[in-house]
């Protein structure tokens, strides 16, 4: 829907009259704040245009369904997740270095959002969801991800991966970072602290493994295996 | 729920007289047919009730709730994964054939289903959800296929694994199957051959990368990992 030119106002607040574009930010500032404080669940339309004080045909009007609230989220998210994440990416030229760096300050971005996970995952997980991380309405924030992925592979000049690797990466890697953030959603441990011992290791074995990318046994069954991964939903 | 020795008439058709038996099994098998033919949210307490031929508080006599329902299904799924792999498992004595074997099977017992994955993921998503795989309610299921992996894992003899591995593999090789399903439910190809074509591209890399189980540096953080991992949702 937002690759769609025609899109409605809720796609872009370029065409807006300034009280407009005024009148669209406070519903989508309400919306977020209500995210964070009550989740999912806990957010409806009527609520949003109550706190941004304007009437709900109005917030109807810039925001059709609480989905185009929560593509707001997401983008606001991976906007923070990659101001967070592009400054650190110079500390290291390391690649495995470079992936902990998007990976960690990926899973910063979540922690408000913990004790709301199962709401949102509910809402996420169906393959038509429009709130499905990997629907044609997500992509936005998803491209966003994908970037910070690939701009982590592109620029590694230690423990580089070979170029065929290079290529399908990013979505691959984008692909493990859904799956931490569904190992995250069902962690009771404080602070999550099992999910970030998790990735540790996880990143360790990476390491180890990376050296065999380079033997022709093994990049056949991977490269086909990417393939299909990437392929997920189609 | 299905640990508790005061469950009621849901938990057990042990102790009713024969005609209750018959009630109660009347009532799953229009659930079990439910179901396939319908879905998840095609199924209600009231439609089951009229397909078996009982009163509606009849039906919830013994099925308080739908997820009671479908805590059957998973059983019964799991069962006919049990009785399609066990007589297959004495074909070979290589892990790796054997694992296949037990995934492919399994894979084999959900394709009826997969026109409504949607549905079922929406209900099993949540990590309280009485649903969720992981779900104490869902062990009865769980315990079977987790059974298999073990029985898988146990009686190779070729490409065995070290055995501090054998003991967590069967739990960590049931949540990638978990995993695979969840690219099943999104796998839109005719037949799900993607999925297919994704598990063997996964076993060959498994068979690969199974004599690095030996190699000290790599047991430390995979052990790490297996630990981690068995351990989601706690």
């Amino acid at each position: 829907m937002f690759e769609n030119e025609d899109a409605g106002p809720d796609a872009t607040s370029a065409a807006l009259t300034p009280k407009a574009e005024r009148t669209r930010a406070a519903i989508r500032d309400a919306a977020l704040r209500s995210f964070r404080d009550h989740g999912f669940d806990g957010t409806t339309m009527r609520k949003v245009a109550a706190d941004a004080g304007v009437s709900i045909g109005n917030a109807y009007y810039y925001f059709p369904t609480k989905t185009h609230l929560v593509q707001e989220l997401y983008v606001e998210v991976q906007e923070a997740h990659r101001a967070a994440a592009l400054p650190r990416l110079d500390e290291t030229t390391d690649l495995v270095e470079r992936l902990a760096i998007v990976f960690r300050t990926g899973l910063e971005q979540l922690r408000p959002f913990h004790e709301y996970a199962s709401g949102f995952l509910t809402a996420m997980i169906a393959p038509e969801s429009p709130l499905n991380p990997m629907s044609a309405e997500s992509s936005p924030a998803r491209d966003i991800t994908v970037g910070l992925f690939r701009e982590a592979v592109a620029r590694a000049k230690k423990n580089p991966l070979p170029e065929e690797f290079a290529v399908r990466m990013p979505q691959a890697l984008w692909l493990g970072y859904l799956l931490l953030s569904l190992y995250w959603s069902y962690d009771r441990s404080p602070g999550q602290r099992r999910t970030e011992r998790l990735l540790t290791q996880a990143l360790k074995l990476l390491k180890l493994g990376l050296p065999l990318t380079r033997m022709p046994v093994v990049r056949g069954p991977l490269r086909g295996l990417l393939d299909l991964v990437v392929e997920v939903g189609e």
